[in-house]
């Protein structure tokens, strides 16, 4: 059987990843592809419990300690849900994945670019998503988005410089590696986000032949 | 203030590190240091949220993720408890360290040691115990001695082939770090042993000029 196709949903809080993953993977159904859709930090039962420590508001929780948990977080991910499914031939479709810990523990947090690249090649085993849709929303944009529709965690909870330094993340991880990293600008409807995202990926479906 | 000491008790399950760590905090106590003594995986309340995690029985933990959340919580309990406790002048005694990583995951589970290495500097920002008192005790002894005493978590479960390889692997680390790690062979009574653990400090107390 073929090898599947593994596609990244990556960009700040309030980007609209979530759904418009979700979108996706019931646009990739309609035209006949068996779909996995998944998220990180989570995505099977183990990796969420991890999920939830992470996530735990007002935890005192140092920034080695994010890290290791993340990679441990994706190592479950990716063995257990990932990697199986790929061998299986299907998409799977993951809200946020290894470019998320280079922008938010590097760019974000400052901690060093080779102690990250190292954890995300322990963790995800060198696997490398095929196309990664990044959702990029101006930050205060982003973040009253998440204040209106939903109760902070903690790491939605930090100030907008923050943010800034990790929408600014995700667009030089874009620069570095076009071919595989798509920028999308959200702003205007859900529907032209959408179909901004259905233009990239039928691009991609043809590069790879399976449309 | 003068920088305090950290000790640590390795060896095998069943071994009697944790009566052993509490025999010598008390012993030093009364020589009138100001002891820490805390373990691992835990130490702090956020690392054992993490250690019920590890230890869970039943789960379906994939060896890379296991070695990332040990990682995790020794960098939280590093950063949170053991540093500032030395900052302070203490003396820490912990039961388990980075050595169980290499012993457990290496030398038991067959993980690569550049990985294991590189993981425990990012852990322990390079923090190393003082004096180690690894308490070796044969594989078949120190698991009639866990199945006495209380019910086996997910790790003691593992057979005994993969006990003796960690056996071997605390040895072998006391013979690459001789001046470090010291051995004492557990069999006699538990007074026995600590008189073996009391004469390894108080050679270590003098070279340091403590007592």
């Amino acid at each position: 059987m073929k090898q599947g196709i593994f596609i990244t949903f990556e960009g700040p809080d309030g980007s609209g990843k979530t759904t418009h993953a979700k979108l996706l993977a019931q646009w990739l159904e309609k035209q006949g592809f068996s779909v996995v859709l998944t998220r990180e930090p989570g995505g099977t039962p183990f990796a969420e419990s991890i999920r939830k420590l992470l996530l735990k508001p007002g935890e005192n929780v140092f920034p080695a300690t994010e890290l290791l948990l993340y990679a441990a977080s994706r190592a479950q991910h990716t063995q257990e849900l990932i990697k199986p499914a790929l061998a299986k031939g299907k998409f799977v479709l993951s809200d946020r994945y290894s470019d998320s810990t280079v922008a938010y523990q590097h760019f974000g947090r400052s901690l060093d670019i080779n102690i990250i690249n190292e954890l995300n090649k322990i963790a995800t085993g060198g696997l490398k998503p095929d196309l990664t849709v990044v959702i990029d929303i101006k930050t205060n944009r982003g973040m009253d988005r998440v204040s209106r529709n939903r109760a902070k965690d903690r790491l939605e909870n930090e100030n907008s410089l923050f943010h800034g330094r990790i929408r600014k993340g995700f667009l030089a991880l874009s620069r570095k590696e076009p071919g595989r990293i798509k920028v999308i600008t959200s702003g205007g409807s859900i529907q032209g986000t959408q179909e901004k995202i259905l233009k990239i990926t039928r691009e991609f479906l043809k590069r790879k032949k399976l449309s």
